[in-house]
């Protein structure tokens, strides 16, 4: 297992034109290629604005367009690839919100359908309803690469302390989440639920979001962001474009549990 | 129900004679009263140096001589006491981080016996094992009082977010916490969690600390905190000796559910 990881996470602008979309984002890893990144994560609903009356319109199903230039970037550039997430359509004609990864063979080793969906009111703020076009996934997402065990999981996923528990205990190091919060969610919570998430359970955690559009509808609070085991910010975005490169030392989780041994002190005696 | 409480945090310096802490606390009440607070917190083992040979020689009984001062001062004022933590030793000669709470008669109305103990290791910085003096307690406390249920634990039991859920899942509104974290973990660790805490369970915390005493050997961070449910910190102490006096409406709770329903969108048939 490989300690040592390059990740690249791809703060894109996301338009109306779903092939557009993915021209700009095969466009974008041309240009972070040069720095060698193992991971390449990208935001949540990257080639559909973020419009419940989009996502049917949008919506493939698996192994559909998409689906398959996904797949031939991560082949071709030998990288994994979480591919942050897309409108999903299954056989019986539910939508989802849905996170794809692929190996540096194209394979797909992993999809999480996000599991919470994001039904908020804010007085003065931001107002949502996913569940509008929406069907909710029903399943927690950990899978393996030769970096050992990682989670996945889908934005307002995040805020859940439970499914975040639940990838962890299942052996995940590092936690993807493609996301996009927004101008009043955004500054309230963002890097505070993520260094939260990381610390608590003593994991890398990588919340990579779109950049604002400011002709969309919903404004995205970008800033995508990177934590340490120790709740520290690695690294952080602003709302506009751009690529946020790191390389971590994934042992660091184990070596912290080590030293403040938070999960092997759980009370699961007395939680239930 | 009432939904406006005031709460006063005191953060005093903890010595090493016991009578002459209670005798300070009391003065430290005097200052604080023209305030009208409906509820006092103190920080943890506050009568006995943090110091886990001293913790079975400052062991009381429950119903003990610094059980009766506290019982005594929460009649006096007519208020709510949450008397910080104390060590206490049962009838089998156990001894626990206990944290008592007394109405506006003086009843024993909660009490909880700090759950994780507290044993770390930190290169380069805090060591501590309180499981070389102390036992674990083995229960959820959350109790009712005028102002709705609030919820009680201690210091490290902070850090499990099992354990918050199972107290607002129980009704809790206001969870209080004696705690003193230190110069390794406070910095990095102290506001972080409990705005985290908060933010998640949509409640109000009060964490209330014993203050710096820079003879000790153990170097509380101080820093009481008084967080929103909307992970807003309302109120924080430096590491010097003093009081927070809020008012808070927790009725913000309730608002803040409706507004972003973290609570009800949890996914209890996946996590199990």
């Amino acid at each position: 297992m490989k300690d040592k990881l390059k990740i690249a996470q791809m703060q894109l602008t996301v338009r109306a034109d779903k092939q557009d979309n993915l021209r700009r984002l095969s466009m974008a890893l041309d240009g972070v290629m040069d720095q060698r990144p193992d991971l390449v994560c990208l935001g949540e609903m990257f080639n559909c604005p973020y419009d419940t009356a989009m996502f049917p319109v949008y919506a493939e199903p698996e192994g559909g367009e998409t689906w398959q230039a996904l797949s031939g970037l991560a082949r071709t550039w030998g990288i994994y690839l979480s591919a942050g997430s897309v409108p999903e359509r299954d056989g019986a004609g539910h939508v989802y919100n849905t996170a794809y990864v692929f190996d540096r063979e194209g394979r797909q080793i992993a999809k999480h359908r996000k599991m919470h969906l994001f039904d908020i009111d804010v007085r003065g703020g931001q107002r949502f309803r996913e569940s509008d076009t929406l069907t909710a996934g029903d399943g927690v997402t950990v899978f393996d690469t030769e970096f050992g065990k990682m989670g996945l999981c889908i934005c307002f996923d995040v805020r859940f302390p439970e499914l975040a528990r639940a990838m962890v205990l299942a052996g995940a190091r590092l936690i993807l989440v493609p996301g996009a919060f927004n101008g009043t969610t955004g500054p309230a919570h963002w890097e505070l639920t993520f260094r939260a998430r990381a610390l608590d359970n003593q994991c890398f955690y990588a919340g990579t979001s779109d950049a604002l559009n400011e002709r969309a509808a919903y404004k995205s609070w970008g800033h995508s962001i990177l934590v340490s085991p120790w709740g520290e910010v690695l690294g952080q975005l602003d709302r506009a474009e751009g690529a946020l490169v790191s390389e971590i030392d994934l042992a660091q989780a184990e070596d912290i549990r080590r030293q403040l041994p938070l999960l092997s002190a759980r009370r699961s005696d007395i939680y239930g």
